[in-house]
């Protein structure tokens, strides 16, 4: 790192801050009903790595704008990320009973809590990404506008929510008890909209909101792309290895699923490999605009050599 | 009315253009997978009376602007009133097999897919919003970015979710086996959240896109607060008269439920009474600041009498 600051104290200190910055954004009680803001605070307020806010934070920095700036649109995407967890954990869907190492929105406040709680959370990241910055000024407006459509887009059916999908379609037989297959590419295609886009929506969203110009936008778009493939390499590499203790969630299910995985297709080694070439394309991307802050480089290795 | 056109015309002409701009508004396959596609439009393109966005489009027209300013707002809540209408027919929620005359996505597509669609209309909502009307004038990003936090501020956790699950709450008993009592206020404050705050969007934004000065926008809102106090109201008393056919939903259901209903607190004619009142204070509040479009008003009437 170029700055005196560690990898380790530039996380905790943005992990920190987004903490304070997503209990101070969300309404509280009695705007919002005591029922609803104690789903969505179990939830949002349970911890978990807060990659993407981060990545988001990160972007800011690297463009040489204000972090401040983009705190809102980092906590935003971090409502959205926790709204599909919530979702995704749903009996009708992957089922999960735990989380971030305790059990699921659901099993403490019921089903229709946790549809309603999850449908809270991202209607309110869109609230407070019109809302803040609380601005005026018409360059920040159309900065703002093009964060929210950057987020929407990648939030919704081109992206996560379509992405989610294909893969409960995935695993859903069709009349005739057949699966239907996804082949790696279909695989990659599926990934890229179910985690990628985000992960990307949130290095974008945080080069806007810093000002970043339309090359350096460009680049750590490619470099968050890269980053989300490494992301889900490594979470599939962890969901085989993975102990339920550590991952804070259920291990191994998506293999017993029957769900095509990266080691399952290409197998361990060759899975760490791609991981690793992730990262170095990722680097020649932003090296190519001269982005030499070093952060946003040390966010791709915590990726890849994370354990949870 | 003061135009030559007549009420059932316009209704028509307005449903005719909203049902065009939906279709040309949302992503298509491949962008949207074909799956979540053909879910959310099973539910979209379903019919249903558009009340939402004629009002918004009408608002529009009362304070002189353009409606096709006001078009991509318009359809907006459509998308996010659709997903209500998905969310709260699940098995979790109101657990409804019918709606506009047909089986609810949930029987058609799993609860899964319907989960997804739901979620997919939402986000798509305000990816809609940020991207239309195309325009980089520095006063037109200003009303978009006031119309999303005004839409987000009335689905979110302080009006229609919120809404929601304190209707949740209400349905579901304690550890005691307790259901919680919902009084003749705290009843008027639920729907307010629930239905009130959508349809108060729609005028709002309607009137925003429009260019409205404030008193005009202030009129409008109470106007369609009114609107929207009417329309639960015939929504009860549809409810207790009403035959399934006529609702193209279950009726009865909230009676049923024990969930208190204006009939049930006022008796049927003083609930007549007091739709008719709230009509007569719109009326008022539009007359103050010199809003004559007869428009909005003859809106209000058709609300309150209508039959499904």
């Amino acid at each position: 790192m170029k700055t005196a600051e560690g990898l380790a104290e530039y996380l905790d200190a943005r992990r920190a801050e987004v903490a304070s910055a997503l209990a101070a954004f969300l309404p509280t009680p009695p705007d919002a009903p005591e029922v609803v803001d104690s789903a969505l605070r179990y939830s949002l307020l349970a911890g978990g790595k807060r990659l993407r806010p981060i990545l988001c934070l990160a972007s800011a920095d690297a463009v040489g704008g204000l972090r401040s700036m983009a705190m809102p649109a980092a906590c935003a995407i971090e409502l959205i990320h926790t709204y599909s967890l919530i979702h995704d954990d749903l009996p009708a869907m992957d089922n999960d009973t735990m989380r971030r190492g305790r059990p699921t929105l659901h099993v403490v406040a019921g089903e229709g809590m946790a549809i309603l709680a999850g449908d809270g959370l991202l209607t309110e990241a869109f609230h407070l990404l019109a809302r803040e910055p609380a601005s005026q000024d018409a360059h920040i407006a159309l900065r703002k506008l093009r964060v929210i459509e950057t987020i929407a887009r990648a939030a919704g059916v081109e992206g996560m929510v379509g992405g989610q999908a294909i893969d409960l379609a995935s695993v859903t037989p069709d009349d005739a008890g057949r699966l239907p297959h996804l082949d790696a590419d279909a695989l990659r295609a599926m990934h890229a909209r179910k985690t990628g886009a985000l992960i990307r929506a949130s290095a974008v969203s945080g080069a806007i909101m810093g000002g970043g110009t339309a090359v350096q936008i460009g680049a750590i778009d490619s470099a968050a792309g890269e980053f989300g493939l490494a992301f889900q390499i490594v979470d599939d590499i962890l969901d085989v290895e993975g102990v339920a203790a550590t991952l804070g969630k259920t291990a191994g299910k998506d293999a017993a699923a029957g769900k095509p995985t990266y080691p399952a297709l290409y197998g361990l080694e060759t899975s760490r490999r791609m991981a690793a070439d992730c990262l170095e394309r990722a680097e020649a991307a932003l090296r190519r605009v001269a982005i030499e802050d070093d952060r946003l480089l040390a966010i791709g290795k915590w990726i890849v050599n994370r354990s949870n």
